[in-house]
């Protein structure tokens, strides 16, 4: 008796090669793709794109896609709040984000009889790339030189340095980590806080819990958000945490916006009592049209588009593929499994 | 009988717990410091500093402790050409900078019956912090994110990353070796390129020598100046080597300005045919008041102070305590004995 199939429905674009990849992956797997019926990506690794009108025929074609897929990658775009019944077979879903729970509450599929597995991890590499980019800016006064340039003036001075500081790093999974990993290549010591007590060890020198977070702030002079965004960690850093931080200290948000209380956050930029702030994210994206973020010098403000790099695609299919393995052999668990306790 | 002391004369400023270190190591060891004959520093770690007038006793008294010296540690700051006559004693000078060629040159100290050290390695940490966050601030497009924020554009699109570049590393000593060990933390390979032959090993993937530049300048996304000036790297990367990077190649530049043709760099910059510099040193200091750089918006210009970080002074003490110790037991060649042939 012949192995059953595997309908694999890819609902966001891909490069045809990374397409063949999953599609020669294993005998059972039947991969249908149809990037005419997909948004079109504006960059590599575009999960979200420009939306198309579809004509009837076509809607005709991706609803029956849809009905007949067991496994699907990425969410389907145009009504992933009715996932459940547009896809009746459907038992997995690998998103292409590493922060899917906004999205999964979004679209209804709490506690749905439906696996789903992010994309934690692809992001860590290019998220702390960033993360880096940012903290040595400020750290090694970038702004100071760029002026000096524009304002002609050669002054020979002292400059500070990022070797011996002291970074916190909450949200101590893969983006968290690898951005440990590459500030401790810097000798920077690094300290992670997890939901749950965990020993210490590489790449942290020491962890801590969330809620012990306050005694741990007076000694962060880089304050890295990198946890994903739950009931425990809207608000977390707000305006008595951000005071609590050393004189100088600078603030990395890889996370998400309301994690951080924004206004706090300007204020202390504006005033100089923080030296600077390194921004992936911002409470409401866009940010909005009269925050004072925008007039800040000591922001680096990225569009939520850090982790948009070229290679993106290739290391989420390396995960799928991976996933795929797990899911037909069933005797692994698939990774990265999305937690709908936990909210992760 | 007694050992003989030895005479150490401080001849820049030092803090005061760094002088009780040196003072301390060693019973045999007599210090002469006194910073108020010295320049006064302007800022930690200055041992250029801004000169005094010197009254006719206080220069009696720095004649005099000039003349009994056997060690010094950084040159006379008067009349440095006159050592050899002022210090009948003086055997070793430890110089406090890596690049002691052109003031060896300038003093007319070559092949002095002296011993000098240089304090290579002590800047390593600095510079290389200096050059990625360079070569990170252009990787990752920090430009086109300041110029959104200060436009107030907030447009998503697809972001460069620094991992899987190649770097081309001229001069694989302490500075080399330190920013390619950074570089590889963030999944760059690095080729070094030195005098003599020698074996690739980490932190390089490959190595290769002086001559044999031209053939590795077509895969350097990075190219490092990390090697001292000497009669053969003088005019090393010419317009004829600039044209051989790929096109958005970053050029960076630690070692001395005119390793590179200025001019030449400037115009690659304009055109955009290189995407970055990232310049500690310049062909003259000051830059000269009509070069292009100044006005070149994708160039990062230090004014020579990328390794003037507070933690310079204890380092060069380190490695003086260590010589110290070497020298008075005249059991081990001094660490960073300055080479009057090769001239670094």
């Amino acid at each position: 008796m012949p192995d059953p199939c595997v309908d694999v429905l890819i609902a966001s674009y891909l490069e045809q090669d990374l397409v063949e990849r999953i599609a020669g992956c294993d005998p059972r797997i039947r991969v249908s793709y149809a990037p005419e019926l997909l948004p079109l990506p504006r960059w590599h690794s575009d999960h979200v794109g420009v939306p198309r009108e579809l004509t009837a025929g076509e809607h005709d074609r991706w609803t029956s896609m849809l009905r007949t897929a067991d496994v699907m990658f990425d969410f389907d775009w145009r009504h992933p709040e009715r996932t459940l019944e547009q896809s009746p077979k459907l038992k997995w879903i690998q998103a292409t984000s590493a922060g899917a729970g906004q999205l999964i509450d979004k679209f209804g599929l709490s506690r749905a009889p439906l696996t789903v597995t992010t994309a934690a991890g692809v992001h860590a590499d290019p998220l702390a790339e960033f993360a880096l980019a940012g903290i040595l800016h400020f750290a090694r006064g970038l702004p100071r030189l760029i002026a000096a340039r524009q304002s002609r003036t050669w002054r020979k001075q002292e400059t500070t340095e990022l070797a011996g500081r002291h970074a916190l790093i909450v949200g101590a999974g893969k983006i968290g980590s690898r951005t440990a990993e590459l500030l401790r290549c810097f000798s920077v010591t690094a300290g992670g806080v997890a939901r749950n007590p965990r020993p210490a060890g590489a790449p942290f020198d020491s962890m801590t819990t969330t809620d012990r977070i306050a005694e741990h702030l007076p000694t962060a002079d880089i304050l890295v958000i990198s946890c994903a965004l739950t009931d425990d960690t809207r608000g977390l850093i707000g305006r008595r945490e951000l005071a609590a931080l050393p004189d100088g200290a600078l603030v990395v948000n890889l996370g998400r916006g309301p994690i951080i209380d924004e206004d706090a956050l300007a204020e202390a930029l504006s005033t100089g009592r923080l030296d600077g702030a390194v921004l992936d994210v911002t409470s409401t994206e866009p940010l909005r049209e009269d925050s004072p973020l925008w007039t800040a010098d000591n922001v680096i403000l990225s569009p939520h588009s850090a982790a948009n790099v070229p290679s993106e695609n290739g290391k989420v299919v390396d995960l799928f593929v991976e996933n795929l393995g797990r899911f037909l052999s069933g005797d692994a668990a698939l990774l990265n499994e999305f937690d709908f306790d936990a909210g992760y």
